[in-house]
């Protein structure tokens, strides 16, 4: 480790660690990909408002924009250490790119996985100005090829970030917490599901708004009861698809969580959550969509093998349509995996 | 439930749900009857500052007032998902009763039990004087009958907070931490418990008080560590008596929590809480007694059933007394529940 | 910085960073020494339960048995970030000696402080046998002299350890919660002081004793209630003298921390902390002295300045012998660093 390596974070690269408590996980051990996201979050704000301020800008804060797809490969447990290193891959005049490595390490046998990789895009938010978007420093790369790659990754999300924008106004607020006594087990009201949050000091950034992580946690914790509900199992989070922070959420404001199944594989449940923030005392603002996203979580035997899930089943034309979109996602994912490890193999 | 409870959160429902955790249990797995009343009273929270804010008057935050008497009717566990649905039931000018239900739910086999109902009372303080209490917006009633017996409701517990306030003068802050090993088992002196604890920014308010759920899941783990250090067994809460929030707690004070017992029956045991708050720097004010309560445990054995619980020993006039108010307390709840009981038969 | 440290945690350093948030803090905004002694125990245990799980021995979970005396160089901010860098420095046949650098970093203007340094000493208590230390694989040294400056610094210790256990059975357990009213301002008895907790799951480690680290940042809680009752002013942790951990407290017992200011000087005051746990349930076990340290305090101005700190009153004879005692402490304390500062110069 290089000298200024050995005295403290360098400025490329940023390392967290934590065992994983009782808390951080559920009833069978297993710890929540909530945790992991909000552990992921947090270093990358750390790393990307540490860039941002690097120059000789305005002070700023790094606000999350985006989390890309990702995939939790091996379940973690409790009194295993989470190891998160995070490092700075692409800057845009206005976004940074932060690549984040998440290792799970059991310190008594020294086994470690890889139990994700995840990508997140940050924006910086001026200290004095919340809505003004300052500068972002340049960072060099290595190679000319690196930035070519980076800007491709750039233009890519940010299309599908305004795509996302435009659906997310369609979305119609789900039932939420029905009465499950008259609904039929495996529907989508029966698994439907809720959680209310008042947003208190330490869920929050020096700005005064939610961090992503916090709210990532808390989707996840969501997505978790309407899989258990639908299952009756041991489930847990096996991806999550692109998540975009169109609205801050401020100190104070009330959220609702909700989340609903939208289709199952054999193997496989997809379930869409809902961000809705209540800025209910400050302001007169009125009740608005934050965030949304698609969870995909499996159910697991006591021996930590995958099991089939129950199919979900469609009453309303909403749903029958929501679930051949769930099914499109399902299999578009697969391909590309497919294509991949064929990649992978010939290499 | 009613269609407009079914329908999502509306202005005057909320629904609340959260896996329970092993922090939110004791060491057999029973959830602590102080969770459950910290997530009621954030619903009630929420709902009422949500109303209170909902007319044309200046921005508020609602304080909690009174919380009438509950019975925990059925343990939680770890892992189930506590449910609380929490709606606006009567408003008088400068205070809001909200009625809360709490659902225990194992998301495993779908059973859900009825935990228990509970009563809160919430007075709106100004955002900007904490001094000054706001108007609260009249709500609407189905009929005619709900609005005068919500006013029924409103003027018996003003007149209960009165007399409270009166009793509450005469006690005697209770010995802490005796020296148990010169106490004889069964005695108050024995069991007799405290906790001190430095108010956190997350335990407070927008306003800077403490949250009445705070207190009271405070209030419970004290009066657990009593029923607990007589029983040596298994305790879980019973019921909760009416409990009065006389004077705010703010921010950076020390709290101690103390608990006596007062009184046992076959199978019960009633244990006296106090809370009284140090706000030691800020200001010249002196330690003061904030909130008083009376708990009642039961000793459950390993399959859950109700264990005959030693008896209390009292030595002193004082304890002797404490014990007769206490018997007299536990018969008139009894007589009432056989009341009850009786009128529901007949009906 | 090497390969090895850009691909994650080598078997010999770990690195911790987090943003400090308002819980962390007081009210002024400055970090809670204990939130800083919480994170370097954390990364105390990590690094050392991996080290002493890499031989071939049985497993294990290295416990904490002492801490080196530490200085907090300079306060840390609501909104910073702690970076914490661990490596293992020393191992003998039963312990591991960890150093640990602590450096706050405003990430909006690039400046990074030292906080403090500190040397923690772990033990290795077998997995399934907590009673029983297992042996712990040696570290390879850069040079010889390193190893030999590790054996000195380890005699040194186990020396002090003995010592302090024999002070330790002397010491009177302290008045809890004393009429202030009845105290005049400035004497032993005004500012003395105690928190009561109980432990609950997620303060412990996987052998189901508390962490380390939780004990001590409650203990910097207590001595920084001790040290504002007496000052009314902003006040922070200045440095701790060396802990040692006799006895494990085990999850569910209540533990109760004492503290009693034993010394001032013109700008800092001394606190003795001590802390006792309860095993109230599960066994026939009594009450026992787990812990105990002395912490030093200052006083800031707003500027952050220290401030003049009011003179203890001693009224007792044991209050005026442990004055002189801490008296001594100071001035040997003072000249070591005098020493210290003049070896500098020279070099």
């Amino acid at each position: 480790m290089s000298e200024r390596g050995a005295a403290g974070p360098g400025p490329a690269t940023i390392q967290v660690s934590r065992i994983m408590r009782p808390d951080d996980a559920n009833v069978a051990g297993n710890v929540h990909g909530g945790t992991v996201l909000k552990m992921i979050e947090e270093a990358g704000a750390i790393i990307s408002t540490r860039h941002c301020n690097s120059g000789t800008g305005e002070p700023c804060v790094a606000a999350l924009a985006r989390v890309e797809r990702t995939d939790f490969l091996s379940p973690m447990c409790i009194g295993e250490v989470a190891n998160v290193s995070a490092e700075i891959t692409y800057t845009s005049k206005h976004s940074v790119e932060v690549q984040v490595n998440v290792m799970s390490e059991n310190i008594l046998t020294g086994a470690k996985k890889v139990t994700n990789k995840a990508t997140l895009w940050y924006v910086p938010l001026a200290l004095k100005n919340v809505n003004k978007v300052v500068e972002v420093p340049p960072i060099q790369y290595a190679r000319k090829e690196q930035e070519d790659e980076g800007r491709k990754r750039y233009e890519e999300q940010k299309l599908d970030r305004l795509e996302t924008k435009q659906r997310n106004g369609d979305v119609i607020l789900p039932v939420i917490n029905p009465d499950r006594q008259t609904k039929e087990p495996h529907t989508v009201g029966y698994s439907q599901s809720s959680l209310i949050h008042l947003v208190g000091p330490s869920d929050c950034t020096l700005l005064g708004f939610v961090h992503g992580g916090v709210t990532m946690k808390l989707m996840d914790e969501v997505a978790g009861i309407v899989a258990a509900r639908h299952c009756k199992t041991n489930i847990v989070t096996a991806s999550v698809d692109a998540i975009n922070f169109h609205e801050k959420i401020k100190k104070g404001s009330v959220i609702t969580i909700s989340g609903r199944m939208t289709f199952t594989s054999n193997k496989s449940m997809e379930i869409e959550v809902f961000v809705d923030a209540d800025p209910f005392v400050d302001e007169p603002q009125e009740r608005y969509r934050a965030v949304s996203a698609f969870f995909t979580y499996v159910s697991l035997s006591k021996e930590g093998k995958p099991l089939p899930v129950p199919q979900l089943l469609t009453e309303t034309e909403d749903e029958k349509r929501r679930f051949e979109e769930g099914k499109g996602r399902y299999l578009q994912t697969k391909a590309k995996r497919q294509a991949q490890m064929q990649q992978a193999a010939q290499h």
